[in-house]
């Protein structure tokens, strides 16, 4: 297991994580300032500063993107809905291509309408049918622009809103499903990353009694991206207080162990959403913290 | 698959759904007053009104107990905190018995002091363990009472606090491993329940991509309970925001059809925990929507 404890080297940060400091530009300077040599940015924030503006300080700062947030969020109570879907995950892969983005994370989506507070369905099995051919539908995108998807189980207190993959189980289920050819590079020789993987996030899988059979099943190639934050004691809100690396319950290092022996060799991204604490904070206030845990609790 | 829209004859009760109603013979009153046949009353309850007086009652107006809330709680920092859970079972289990409830439901508890919102621990592995060896601890005295131990998976956000048994697949894995004798009777002949067997609430395991074959892998012997309530979208609250049947996205007909196809032929026990709203509402107005809705969403 990689000795996190004398620099932050493998740290990584989910530009959510300081979704209070404005702006990608600054939050891009931010990180640079802290000698972070990763990120993770999300489409909305990129898109607000332009794709270009943020390959050109990418590019500037050397940075690295050890995701692309997001993709996903294929089912729709309708074909025309569905193409749609389609089409952005498209155009998130070619997003993801220009910035060099390590994966391209898959939140799957769920019930139609519910993410708006109003579901149009209590069919999950029809949300994972839509999920599995959408995936399926854009798999051949993403492996034409080399651009691995990395499907995130999230959390079962997801599974209404916002993803109806909610184990590492059944997130390696359609892995092997839609994307069964592994070993094998493109080009010959054995590849280290599968065209459809997993991003396994402390949070959503800490759980699981599955967990540590289902990291060693998932193996290197499938491993695309690994998240931490942690779970909070009492958690007053479903989505935004996620705490940080060391002030919660997760055994984070023993779950990092497991996912460093199946030969995962990337950062550990930081992704924290807490509209209550951290997005209150002084950007750099949180910058440094996130380096200390991550040097004393990863 | 039995048709619930003529009657409420397999309606039962969790007197949690009327925690704003009072003490427990007042709601017990109340629910006679609705020709409801049976409930599943919590031990606080009981023990306010006292065993005797709550036994009388039960008595008095032939009602039926649809289970016992709850044992379980058995994880500890230390040795002598597991003594002492297990003691409270087996008095739980013997209150259970003087009811003559169908089962005692538990809820297994997990990291040390989690519960008070001080976690002591984070090691799920050493809460599972205790929960394995107190319900093998307990096992006997159950027997020995006729008095079925029915392990409720609780929804993966309940993990740190209340149960670190979070899938059906996995209640039922410590059911194989604890009680693995299935199919004779101790008296002999085929026995209908087993000694240790689960509790399926929707709310729980609704989301589980792998309840239909759990729930056919428990089969008859092991499906002890069977209880309902539904997901709201949004959830507020962690806790004490679900909903009333057909007020959220769970496809509870669906689920009911498997346990039924499975063999369980017991009552739908409502349990609906909603400090803002249900709580909030006369009682009587509660279970005339209780009743409405057992025929018309169960």
């Amino acid at each position: 297991m990689r000795d996190f404890s004398a620099d932050h080297r493998w740290l990584s940060i989910n530009t959510a994580t300081l979704r209070g400091a404005g702006t990608l530009d600054r939050i891009i300077e931010c990180c640079v300032r802290h000698g972070i040599r990763a990120i993770s940015p999300w489409r909305d924030q990129v898109h607000a500063i332009g794709l270009e503006r943020t390959a050109e300080l990418v590019r500037e700062h050397t940075l690295e993107l050890s995701g692309y947030c997001r993709g996903g969020m294929y089912p729709a109570i309708d074909a025309a809905g569905r193409r749609r879907a389609i089409d952005d995950n498209r155009r998130a892969i070619d997003e993801a291509r220009a910035l060099d983005a390590a994966c391209l994370v898959l939140v799957v989506g769920s019930l139609p309408g519910a993410l708006e507070g109003r579901p149009q369905s209590k069919d999950l099995f029809a949300a994972r049918s839509d999920v599995h051919d959408g995936i399926a539908a854009t798999l051949e995108h993403a492996r034409a622009a080399d651009m691995p998807l990395a499907i995130e189980p999230l959390h079962p207190m997801y599974a209404a809103d916002r993803a109806c993959v909610n184990t590492l189980e059944q997130a390696l289920d359609l892995c092997d499903a839609i994307d069964p050819a592994t070993g094998e590079a493109p080009g010959g020789g054995t590849r280290t990353r599968a065209a459809l993987g997993v991003a396994v996030d402390v949070y959503h899988v800490w759980w699981d009694p599955k967990l540590e059979a289902q990291i060693a099943r998932a193996g290197r190639e499938r491993l695309l991206a690994f998240h931490v934050c942690d779970w909070l004691v009492p958690t007053r809100d479903l989505l935004n207080d996620r705490g940080m690396m060391g002030d919660g319950v997760i055994d984070i290092p023993r779950i990092r162990g497991w996912v460093e022996a199946a030969g995962f060799d990337g950062y550990s991204e930081v992704e924290i959403f807490s509209s209550e604490n951290w997005w209150k904070r002084p950007e750099d206030d949180v910058l440094a913290t996130c380096i200390e845990r991550h040097r004393s609790c990863v």
